[in-house]
C-alpha cells in the first residue's frame, strides 16, 4: 500500500475538511451542511447525507475537459458520487441529524489511480470534524457516525493480488475490486468487475483478505490523523 | 425466483432482440450495430459495445419523468447502462469484431425490481442472435461470445437470503447483491450494497452460493430460448 | 387499410393502458394521473391532459439516438406530442376534471408508418380505461370523454388516393394528410402538406372522403376492444 | 385582413431581408446562405432551405422568457419553424441550389396575432432579392422559385368565419385554420385545429373559400413590395 | 462620432422602449417590469435591475448561431449584459422601487460595432420612459432615475485616440475601451483592453478626454430625444 | 497589500503550475498544451492560448453549487475567464506557437476576494515555466513570453483608497478597479466598476498610482518565485 497522508482543516469555510494523499494522488475533501435536506426527509424525520465528486482538469495525465463545458456529468462520475455517498451513509445515523444535508465534495486534485476508494477514506475524517462541530454548537445531540469506515482498491496482476493499485498498476490489472469496509470489519459496499477475464470465488476469497488487512491500516492512520501532534 | 421467459425476435427492425419477462419486470433488449466504433479501438484492432437502459415513464409504480425532460440522464441510469455495458463485454472478444460498433438497447416496459439483471440476461441472448446474423451475413468470421452469461440479484431480508427481489422486497432488503456470472461459473461483476447495517464476510458467502443456483438456471432458460419449439 | 388491433390492460401500475398495433406499427399508450394541473387550470376550475412521444432507439430501420443524449426533444416529437395533446383535449370536458392533470404517453415500440395517428387512436382508449377506473373511485364525478376520436393517414401516391400509409408508401408520398375526427365526424385537427408538389382543393377532397372511412373502422375497433370477448 | 406592409431591404449583411407588418404584427424576415447543406444533400445533388423562428422577449403582452434561458426552444417554435420551412420549400427547387444551404430567419419584434402566417409571406419575398442576388452573382444559374407562396389565418368566431385573426380573435377563436397556398391557388399545408369544439367538412369548405381570397391579396401585395416605387 | 437617432415607443407592449441607431448599428431597447425581485431584494427592501442581451442571427456580417441551438449563451453576451445591468443601476436608486423587478431587453436588429455601448445609451432612455409610466400609475412614489447615463467607445489606431469604433474599426484598434458615464462626468464603468500591444496611462488619459465629450453629445441627444416635436 | 506566496510546480502532470497563496485566497494554476488549437489559428499562421476558471462548490463562505449541475458556467465565471485569457495573451506572441492551442486552467481551492487577479499573477508564473519546458523540448523556438503580467484590485473604501482588497473589503467598496499590468508599467485590461456611487477622473487617477505600486511588487514576487533556494 502506498504511503497515506491525511491532513486535517485545509479549508477556512468549510465545516470539516480534509487533504487525503494516497501516493501521488491527492484529495481535497470538504463537508459542508444545509437545513434544507430533501423532501423524503421530512415524513421519515432524519437528514440525509450526499457527496459530489470531481477532477481539476488538469489532474490527470491528458487533460480532461471541464464536465461543465458537456453540460453535464459523465457517467464515471456518477457512479463514483454514488458509492461515495453510500459508503458514507452506510456508518451515519440519519435519524440522529434531523433537519440537516450534508455534502461533501471530494476534488481530486491530482490523481494517480484509487481516486474514489481515497475520497471514502479522507471523506470520513471530513464528517468526524464536521459532526463534532455540529455537536458543539449544538445543532445535533448525538454523534451520528456509528463508526469509521475506509476504502482500498484491490487487483490481479498476473493472478497476482496487488493492494491499493495506482493509476498504471490499474490499466493492466485483469480484476478490480473495490471494498469498503467499517471499522469493526464488516461490508459496505463491494465491486468487483473483471477487466478482461472472468475471476473465480477464490480469487474474490483472497483479494478480500487483503483488502481487509489494507483497510485496518487506513483506520489506524485516519484514527491518528485527528490526534494532537 | 420468479417465472423468468425471455420471447426471441421482437423487433423487426434490429440485428437481435428479446423481450425478457421476470415475473412483472418486462424488458426489450435490442441489438443494432454502426460501422463506427470509438477511435480507441482503431488503433487497438478491435470493436465496441456499450449498452443504454432507459425505463419507460409508466413503467413504475409512479410515473417517472422523461431524463430528456431534466435534459440529462440520472445518476442511477449512468450506473445501470455502465454494467450492463461491462458485464457484455466481459463474455465478447472485441477483437473479433475489429472495425464493429454495437450497441445494446434495455428499455424497461413495467418494472417490478431487478431490471439491471434482467437487462444483462435479456441482452445476452439479444446478442447471441445477432451476432449468428453478422456470421451469416459474412460481416465478422467468429463467433465473438465466449460463453453466455447472466445476472441475478439476491439480498438479505431479516437475516434470511432472498433470490431475485421484486420492487416490494428491494425495499426491505438489508443488503442488495448484484452478481453477474458466466456459464463457467466465473464471475465478471460484483455490486454489494449494504441498505441498512453493513453486512460480514459469512453473509457474503451465503448469498454468493444462492446467486450462483440462480444463475445456473438462468443459463437453461437462455439456452432454451433459442431451441426451435 | 392495414390490419390493427387494439390490446387494453398491458401495464400493471398506469391508470389506463393499450397496446395498438397497425400493420408494424406497435406502441403502448398509457395514461397516468396527478393532482398537480398546470397553474393556470385553479382559476379556470379545470384541469388538464398533454400528451408525450418517444420512440425506442431501434424502433426504426436505422438505430435513431436518444434524445436525452442531445439533451433536448427533437422539433418532430415537439410536433407530434402538441397534436396528440390536442386531438385528446378536443373531445375532453377538462371542466369535468378539475384538479387533475393527466398524462398521456406513447411510447413507440416499432415504428412503420403512422406512428401520430396511431397513437392518438390507441390513446383514447386509454384514456377511456383511465375515466372509468377514476369514475369507479369516485375522483371524478361525471365521464369527461364526450366522443370517441381517432386519427389516420391518408396520401396521394402518383395521383392515386391511399389510405393508412406505411414507412414505404411515406416516404414516396406527394402530399400526406392526417385526420383527426370524432366519432360524430366532426374534425379536430387537419395536418396537410404537399411533400413534392403542392396539391388542388378537389385532392383535398377526395382524401377526406377516404380518411372519413378510415376513421370510422377505427372507432369500431375502438368500441370492440373493450368488449368483454 | 388587416393592412398588410412589406418593406425590403431592411438589412445590410444579409442576402434578402425584408420588414412585413400585418396590422400590429412586425417581423424581420432575413436570408442567409453558407456553402455546407446536410450530408444528405450531396447525394441527392440538391441544396437545402431551413427556417428559424423566435420572438423577441418584449414582444407579447407579457415578456416571455427567452428560449435559451430555458436551454432549448419551446415545442411551439419547433412547430413553427418546421411549418415555415415547409412552406417554403414547397416552392422552391432544391435541386437548382446545389450545394447550398440556405437560413430564413423570422424574428418577431411585436407579435399580435397570425406570425407564423405573416413569416410566411415575407420570407417568401425575402427569398425572391436573396435568390435574385445569388443569380446575378452567378452563385445560381437558374431561379429556383417555382411561383410565390403566401399564408394566412382563418378561423371561426361564433359560427362566423373571420379571417387575419389578430391576438383578440385568436383567444375567442372555435377553429384555426393556417392556410398557406401558391401563387397559382394549389394548397402546400393546411393546419386546422378545433380549440373548443369540432368543426364540420362544410365550415372547412367555407374557411377555405375565404382564406383564398386572403391569399390572392397578399400575393398581390408581395409582387407590388418589390416594384421600383 | 457616428450619428446616432433615438427613436422612442417603438413597441406597443412594452413599458418603455426605443430604436437607437448609431450609424449603422440599430438595436431595440425594452423596459418590462415584473413584481418578483430577487430574493435577497426583500431584507434590503429595494427592487432590481438586470439586463438582457442579445444579436439577431442575421445581424452580423456573418450569420450567428442562435444561442438557444447551442443551448446556453456565450461568454461575450454574458460579459455584455452583466455590464449593461451594471451601467443601469449605477443611476437608478434601487430603494425607490421595493417590490419591483424591471428586465431590460436590448436586442441588436443590425449591428456595426459598439453594440454594447449604444444599448447603454438606448436603454437609459427606454428606463427613463418607463419611469414615468410607473409614477402616472402610482406603482412608485419618486424618480429612481438620478440622473442620465450614456456610453461609447473610444480606441487606439496607429496611434491615434479614435471615438465611436465601427465594425471596421474595431478590428484594427490597438486599445478598445469603454466608458459608461453619468451627466454628471462621474465615472461608473471602465473597460479597456489592449488588442495587441500594451497602453500607456497617457494613452488612457487621452482616450478619457476624447470619451467625455463622446458622452456629452449622447446625453444631449438622449434629451432631445423625448422632447416633443 | 496582504502576504503573497507562489509556489511551483504542484502538480505532477501539467506543463507548468503553480500554488498562489494572496492573503487566504488560495488557487492553482495548470497549464496544458495540445497540438489542435483553434481552427482560426491555421491561416493566420499563430497559436492560441485561453483560460478556464472555477472555484471548488466549499471555496467560499457559503458553499456555492456545481456550475455542471446548472449545466452551464454562471455569467460571473465567464466574465472572469475571458478577462484572464486576454490578459496572459496581452504578453505572449501567438505567432510563435504556431499549431499549438495553451489552455491554462485556475482552480480556486479558497476563496477570500481577489480571486480573478491572483488567478493573472500566478498564471503567468505557470506559464514561464510552460514556457521553458517547451523551449527545452524543441516544441518552440523563442520564448513567446515578452514580459511579465501581473493583477490587482484597488478599491475606495469611505472615500480611501485601498489596495488587494479581501472579500469583506469587497463588499464595502464603493468602486472596485481591477487593473492588469506588465513589468514595464504598461495596462493590458482596466475595469472599474462603482458598485455605490459614481466616481471621478480624480479618484481613478489614484487608484492607478497605488495599482501600480502593487503591480510592482507582486512581479518581484513572480521572479522570486523561481529562483533556485
Amino acid at each position: 500500500m502506498r504511503k497515506v497522508i491525511i491532513t486535517p482543516n485545509v479549508n477556512m469555510w468549510s465545516l470539516g475538511s480534509v487533504l487525503i494523499e494516497v501516493g501521488n494522488t491527492k484529495i481535497i475533501c470538504n463537508v459542508t451542511f444545509n437545513e434544507n435536506p430533501p423532501d423524503f426527509c421530512v415524513e421519515k424525520q432524519q437528514g440525509w447525507l450526499s457527496a459530489e465528486y470531481s477532477m481539476l482538469p488538469a489532474a490527470t495525465n491528458q487533460r480532461t475537459r471541464r464536465e461543465v463545458t458537456k453540460g453535464t456529468i459523465t457517467g464515471r462520475t456518477a457512479e463514483i458520487q454514488r458509492i461515495i455517498g453510500r459508503a458514507l451513509r452506510g456508518v451515519v445515523d440519519l435519524k440522529a441529524i434531523p433537519g440537516i444535508g450534508i455534502t461533501v465534495d471530494c476534488d481530486v486534485i491530482q490523481a494517480d489511480g484509487g481516486t474514489r476508494t481515497a475520497s471514502i477514506t479522507g471523506a470520513c475524517v471530513a464528517l468526524e470534524i464536521a459532526f463534532s462541530r455540529l455537536l458543539a454548537d449544538g445543532k445535533i445531540l448525538t454523534n451520528p457516525m456509528q463508526e469509521r469506515v475506509a476504502a482500498v482498491s484491490v487487483g490481479l496482476i498476473n493472478h497476482q493480488v496487488v493492494l491499493d493499485m495506482d493509476y498504471k498498476d490499474d490499466s493492466h490489472a485483469e480484476v478490480d475490486l473495490n471494498v469498503v469496509m467499517t471499522e469493526s470489519g464488516k461490508l459496505i459496499e463491494l465491486q468487483g468487475t473483471a477487466e478482461g477475464a472472468p475471476f473465480s470465488k477464490t480469487d474474490l476469497d483472497k483479494m478480500l483478505l487483503v483488502a481487509e488487512e489494507g483497510i485496518r491500516k487506513l483506520i489506524t492512520i485516519q484514527r491518528n490523523s485527528l490526534q494532537p501532534k
